[in-house]
């Protein structure tokens, strides 16, 4: 213990917030300093502030009553270390500024918590000399080599929470009930929430619908006496060839929300009225959820144990009650995205749920 | 008590649904049964039912389990005995209709849950000959008369709970985060939730606002370092003038969300990004709030005693720890929108919230 | 405004603690100071922290984000101001000590949060020459002359969710659950969180129940096929008579937990098994409702607009929409216990709910 | 699918209730019906029901609308097939009724969703002739072979919220708060609260605690200015060497509440007010959290496709993000306890949390 007493590290959010992201700095900070007597600096603003170098020392008191709260008490920013934005809106690579504020303020490691994009920018800065621990962190659940993410159960629940409340109300008046969730390139969001919530149609962007295949199971619904129809909706997800070429997606809208398009399309075909909720950045927000408090908590912990052991360049993936050090360059620029025979979807085609493609 | 022993009542919920009318079923069947043994029928769709004949009557088994889910147990629609409509979309008036039913039920008295416009329609069926007693809901609290209408609190914790979603992840970022909330005549919601919630603007119905000024708290607050802000907006609430001619409001899209036409105008005006919830009907969803389950109760068990002694034609209102039966006519018709000098108002302004109006 | 700018002002909060307290010292101290030019300081600790002369300067960042957080960021305590409490356990007179330290921080009014007991303490240090503006905050619902507390719709919001469990679990099982929530003195808590979460019976302070009449309530529910029966008993509920001479309470323990004692004695009468929860704290504890914020935050800023026109030691009462100022010394020392008569009473029996009296 | 189209199957719940259990009924009827054609019964409370021989066949619109309702629509009971109670009190071995029964109703497999005990009764149906396959739920999380059990999350959930509750108000006085959370022979459920709600002490069967090393642990978070302690005690807590021979743990009760006795003992030792919550079956009820609907619905169609290949005698286990069937020989009598190295144990120490053992 001893040899670590003089270490002294940094720690910064990147990247979109989450939920979870106070429980591992708390867990990181408090077990780092606690047990291995390693200083630690809150880096502000992820990479923008480490570049710029906006930073203070993180005390006991700092780490007091955060677990439960939402957002990152360190700011994030969506700035990446080899494309500084500069005021007149150009960018340039400040890899070497990030990596000479890193050696100035006596760093050892910087422990980063982000998500795909960040395992990539954190490769960058260990490329430049950096040593770096990252965790995995985000709602969208799609970083490969974790079993799972922290901020994701949180998500999950606010979706869940979202379509149970559309069923309530839903069965009062005859209707399709459309609900956009996150989930740009990977639908884990949507599938989790929907599962959960017990969607009658879930769409995914790693499965491309037919919306008469959705009108469908819905139309089937109402011959069954059913008064009412869920879909759940990634941002991301898109039918079949895409959405250019037919007017009815077109008039529906301004051409960002795939909820209110998918809305319009199923009013036209079924004749039935659809009523869209974009969640937006809700899901984003709150406390964190009982399993992502320990999984951050999980997680920041061991980050202290590989702090105090020397190893570096590495994510902390979660592994079922436990987790690995896995090495960075393995998992940056992979994309976990859902298995098409995963059990969620098989479990849910199983029940009845349509995913628009059979 | 024998006297009334031979009563028997119909009841239904009309209009849109919204958490605490299935309290309230339970609370006027429950009574009347058990203390005044009146047998009541559950007329199912709201007008719709009584003038198509479709009902049952509701056993003690029926009333158990019901009062903490939302929605109702006997659906609802918008249709109107005076416009009821025909499957080529004709309308013709059912008015008549629907009291000869009510004749060959043997109905003494019907009791009728809705808001502002189905106490209208009930006047009709009082004018057509009906004994009438009503129930005060809706989420937009905009009924004359009573103090508060059941829905409404429901309404207002899921509207401020995604604010304080909005809340913890908009501090991450820097970043306007606008909520629609429902209310197209009246600001109740969007005031309540938005004064709950804590937001910086709050836009209303009864308020038409200036996006400048809108704008101008905004960058108040970016220069005292505020990072972020929340915008509250009812759907209904206009700028002075109309949204018409403004190339940008039209840019922002479809022609119906008010919130995101704001959130793209105040991106323009401050320079900073928005982000844009549409919660929809979420906010109708989910189990009731105590509150609500208890005005729900106390009214509809107050309607049992009316029904007792025979007072028809009456709206049972909220009144503090009470509550008073009102005379159909003099609420029909009327619209209780927030008055300028509310309390809210005032709180809020003393504060800092900006109505976008000065 | 300009004659008010040089005021100055003290804000503390006594006794036990309630949801609600940060969103009325923010109410509080954002409109006096932002609308007045009002300099307000906090007080910690209460009385105690008045007598002790601990104390710093509220400014703005102070009152960011303490809406939605429970318990109060100025602490607080029971310590009297006529009976402060010596290390060696002895109490004595600190009132001179409190209005000296008053004079000497040049305060013009201090305002102070608190129940019943802290209204008669304010008193005396009017009567002492101090200014005084109190607003009502308790859990138990108890303060004179306003027609709710901030503090009571949290916890009842708590103790009916607690409800809600045990129903969906008791259904499960054949069982008696018993819930035990606070109300030493008045029932208004256990009132409401039984009423809302449907109880089988309710046992109040104010009603003194006959343990028989209780179990004959449940032996009925059983006859009829009913599974399970739910009793809500406020701490402060007694036996007629008294529990003293009965060998069945003693042998159910500690004789601090009217709950267990309950339980135990339904178990013996009805040969069902009982399962009891003590609430405990938790009912003191979380985010405030949007309805408390609300009330907080009227009752808070109008204190501000008092203290602006000068209008010293009275309470801010709610009164419908609006508030009313009340003098002091006509609610000091009142207690507001549940009518006999309260519609919520008479809902209840209305629709069979057991009081343990006929 | 032909083949198996003549199945029948019958479902029971048994031992305690827990959230997910009506998901996890309507995950395998729901996918055994619709996928597989197999017909399914639901048999009434447990293995009582089966001996009994009280069921009735599900139908589609059973399965509906319980995806988020806490409890069992099957109803359970704690009955054993070799140990009935009769009337008289006694208990006889009814394991061969129960075989005739499974027979007579023609049935090809018994689905059961029970905990530890509800294993090894299953296995014994399994050497009286009945094909079986069952489902691990327990919110104490102790049954071997399976990562998770469905009900545990939830049940976590509850208690942490009550630990936030505690933490808001526990801050404005200076006092210790005591929770008793379920566990009787593990700990898994004060475990994962505890350091989910960020427990100072978290005290399971796993590790027997001494109160001295509790109480100095909470003396020194006094030295350091912490107003309060948090905690969190397993009802199966036990001190080293027992309870027997301490008079204040005696004097603290009725010898069931390990929460008040610990609460006591603190008291005296630390010289801190100590405040106590039994949550009781307030942990076991309410809707199953999306991360137990997602468990029991991916287990449940799991088991309906074991059902139609003709897999008996097994445990769905969850494994990862998939499952596995476990022959139910191998985990039956087998208990999971917390793992004295588990990762949460390792965490909860390392950032300083006191398990009262060193």
């Amino acid at each position: 213990m001893a040899k670590s007493k003089s270490k002294r590290i940094g720690i910064f959010t990147a990247g979109g917030d989450c939920p979870g992201l106070n429980a591992a700095i708390r867990g990181v900070a408090k077990a780092a300093r606690r047990k291995y007597g390693i200083e630690v600096i809150g880096i502000y603003d992820g990479f923008q502030g480490l570049i710029e170098n906006r930073w203070r020392a993180l005390d006991w008191d700092d780490l007091s009553g955060i677990l439960t709260i939402g957002g990152t008490m360190l700011r994030t920013s969506r700035t990446k270390p080899h494309a500084y934005q500069l005021p007149g809106g150009e960018t340039i690579d400040m890899t070497a500024q990030a990596y000479e504020n890193y050696r100035s303020l006596g760093l050892d490691c910087l422990v980063i918590l982000g998500g795909g994009g960040t395992q990539r920018n954190a490769l960058r800065l260990v490329e430049a000399g950096c040593n770096v621990i990252t965790l995995p962190k985000t709602i969208d659940n799609d970083i490969a080599g974790t079993d799972v993410c922290f901020g994701y159960d949180t998500a999950v629940t606010i979706g869940t929470e979202a379509i149970d409340r559309l069923h309530s109300t839903a069965d009062s008046h005859k209707r399709i009930m459309v609900l956009e969730l996150m989930g740009n390139k990977s639908g884990w969001l949507a599938l989790g929430a929907g599962v959960a919530g017990g969607a009658d149609a879930i769409l995914i962007p790693e499965i491309p619908f037919d919306i008469e295949v959705v009108a469908d199971s819905i139309r089937d619904r109402d011959r069954q006496g059913k008064r009412f129809s869920i879909v759940a909706v990634a941002e991301g997800a898109e039918p079949r060839g895409g959405f250019a070429d037919d007017e009815e997606y077109e008039h529906a809208g301004e051409g960002h929300h795939v909820g209110t398009r998918v809305g319009r399309r199923l009013e036209v075909l079924t004749e039935l009225e659809a009523r869209v909720t974009i969640l937006g950045y809700v899901q984003r927000g709150g406390s964190p959820t009982p399993a992502d408090r320990l999984l951050a908590t999980k997680l920041g912990t061991a980050s202290a144990d590989l702090l105090a052991e020397g190893t570096y360049n590495v994510m902390v993936a979660s592994r079922g009650e436990g987790w690995k050090a896995l090495p960075l360059e393995d998992v940056a620029g992979e994309r976990r995205t859902v298995p098409l025979d995963h059990a969620w979807v098989r479990a849910a085609r199983l029940i009845g749920t349509s995913f628009g493609d059979e």
